[in-house]
């Protein structure tokens, strides 16, 4: 279980993503893969993963310290491109912000199967919400 | 409710995405927007539309008729350009396959809401997995 | 020979692109295939259709009707899928502007060989630019 | 000008671009931006910064050492985020492959300013050609 608040993101939650790190332009994500991430050939859909590079692409650019206003965004374009694939264990998100103004930001995804193997790499775009 | 017959897919199942055309080169997908389908915003998460994308453009590539053998693939890429939201009704996903050989294809794919608002516009590619 | 007035853009000129049709959401370029077009390999080089993709896509954005102020943006991202491949005759970029609102746009296009044949198909999301 | 051999590459060659570094799994080009390499804007072209991601992206897959048979491969698709922009001097791209199997390899490319400003971010996928 992760030790750090979870946010209040519903796909999150029911997807069962949880949040492990989030800092100023980072932001990490595990999922524990579950039968019903599959698709009909018993792979992981392609959305399941595109959920997780969406989620810590766009919170890599949108944290804010406890007891400050939420930093909200919405996401502009979303690319991800798939290395390999696994069906068992944990994947986890690893991101980062790398640069953008007032109004837009580009963020970098990694993901990763238990073992280190590198499941999908992708990259999104976002702009600041007021 | 999508009057054919629904491929064995857990996670379109379990996100309540119905198949409503399939033919050579060509498929359809309708998802009832749900609660939790949102973020921590109230607005779609980026990865609930890259899943009707991503389906929408493989299946595109992968009809067989019934009576004949599944045509399996896997995602190689998948892009998805966030262009407007919506919040409540019926999502629905058109693509079509538009080129490609004997080991890769190519589909596009568009989103559109109830009201047919252009929502998405992705593109993915695709390896035949034999 | 394009017979609108061409675009006082330094490297779609270099580059031999001229510019066939431009009306609101819609722009269409043509370029014929250079030696000096190709990699090692003696294929089209992917920034050379990238930058009919990037091209098409921009202006199909941009349009001003004659004797307007010209209206300027910037490219977001860019994602292109090399469809097929060609070695002579003239490339054909058709591009439309697909949403957007006040700040960004989407928009599309397909490049096609002289026979119609589809080379590469692009998406790219745009800032305008004040 | 780079100290190592460079390849017959007609596009690259036209555009300036020098190859600075080559080894399994890594290149690093160069390219001294030219007038002649602007939009009308007076800003990079986008299809000139996708030029440098697709060559670094592709040779990083495509090392051979000197005297063995050259590797080829041609681009899949090619995704490229405009982080920030430059109008003078060099920019430098340094792209690593990240995965892929015995048809297929991703790769991803950063652009960096003289400066080491992020010009650009691109990932792209590839196959290889025999």
């Amino acid at each position: 279980m992760a030790a750090i608040p979870q946010p209040n993101n519903p796909f999150l939650q029911h997807m069962g993503i949880n949040l492990l790190q989030w800092s100023e332009g980072y932001a990490e994500f595990e999922m524990p893969i579950q039968d019903w991430h599959m698709n009909r050939q018993g792979a992981l859909q392609g959305g399941v993963v595109s959920t997780l590079v969406d989620a810590a692409c766009g919170y890599a650019g949108l944290y804010s310290p406890a007891g400050s206003p939420e930093v909200h965004g919405v996401t502009i374009t979303l690319n991800v491109n798939f290395v390999s694939s696994t069906k068992k264990g944990r994947l986890i998100a690893k991101a980062k912000k790398i640069g953008g103004g007032r109004n837009i930001f580009f963020a970098e995804a990694e993901v990763y199967s238990d073992e280190g193997i590198l499941i999908a790499s992708g990259q999104g775009s976002f702009k600041y919400r007021r």
